[in-house]
């Protein structure tokens, strides 16, 4: 121990966070040490704030202030379209393109057997279970392009399906603005595959 | 505004900390939110106890947590060579090396008129005090290799030998493991001047 032990104690909280390894940690520490006190607290403050205000919307599972999401909450949000996503961040992702008018469903992850996640670790029966009472037409399901995220939309899709909601993906091509040289083999034949008329 | 306001209010304080971006404190915020709130408690914790229980040492200005800093108040350290260093953080890499056994002088910082930091803004006048009357033999100033370092420690240099004080610096040379391929002209330059026998 060569800081004194409040510094090393900080240092080792922050090393917990991803991405940030001993020397950010220890970067860190010393500059919220010399940082104005005010700035400290307001930081504290706001890490306590998020575990008291914070739960999950009681319908979709989004990061929520109430009961129901902002988006949940919204008379002018289209409840007959659903878009699935793995993460809440996913959510915002999607906001942002300002091309969704519906709903959202966050499962808390994509199903995965080597980490013992199945449907029944996620929130699918929840989903199956809006499918079944909330008059849903189109399922969107937005997980990600992985192994993990394109076994968890067959899945769903096949539930689906069986309760006669049509199910669709987002399209799979080349990135705007990317560069066809380096475009791997199977985005590069998804995207010839859903080629369209210009 | 996107994310509910606690996280939107996280991120923010998140992204004012050095080398963490917009996109970073995003990622810090969301995996902060999904934590277990005793984890996120400590960090909060940790964060306000630095405020709380850190000081300067009022001897050498190294981070302390009494009157006198772990170094100064050790009574096997010896008070008649001084190590002067910009920052608390050279003061641990110093001692990583377990090469000194004296004690150390924390400026704050370096001389750097551009930015209007001059010795009166640094801890100089207290360093000569202390080498007026604490019966040091040795300076070893081990400001950066930098303009602004390199400044400060030929001020520091001038007024020692006003006072009497032998000052030394650390070697300039390679770096161990380094490769002379990559070594800049000027390091190796300094190696070669610095050169000793085998």
């Amino acid at each position: 121990m060569l800081y004194p032990a409040p510094v090393e104690r900080l240092i080792a909280e922050l090393s917990k966070l991803p991405g940030i390894g001993p020397k950010s940690a220890q970067r860190l520490a010393l500059h919220l040490v010399k940082a104005p006190e005010a700035e400290v607290e307001s930081l504290s403050a706001a890490l306590l704030d998020i575990k008291k205000t914070l739960r999950l919307c009681g319908r979709c599972f989004n990061l929520s202030e109430g009961e129901l999401c902002r988006i949940c909450a919204d008379p002018r949000r289209d409840p007959s379209i659903v878009c699935v996503v793995e993460e809440a961040r996913d959510v915002i992702s999607i906001e942002r393109t300002g091309e969704f008018k519906g709903l959202y469903h966050v499962l808390g992850g994509a199903i995965s057997p080597i980490d013992g996640i199945g449907p029944e670790q996620l929130r699918i029966p929840e989903l199956l279970r809006r499918l079944r009472e909330e008059g849903v037409r189109e399922l969107i399901v937005a997980t990600n392009p992985t192994v993990e995220g394109e076994a968890t939309m067959l899945y769903i899709a096949e539930e689906a399906r069986a309760l006669g909601v049509r199910t669709t993906r987002p399209a799979s091509g080349l990135p705007v603005g990317g560069d066809l040289e380096y475009a791997d083999e199977v985005t590069l034949g998804r995207a010839l595959r859903g080629r369209c008329e210009v």
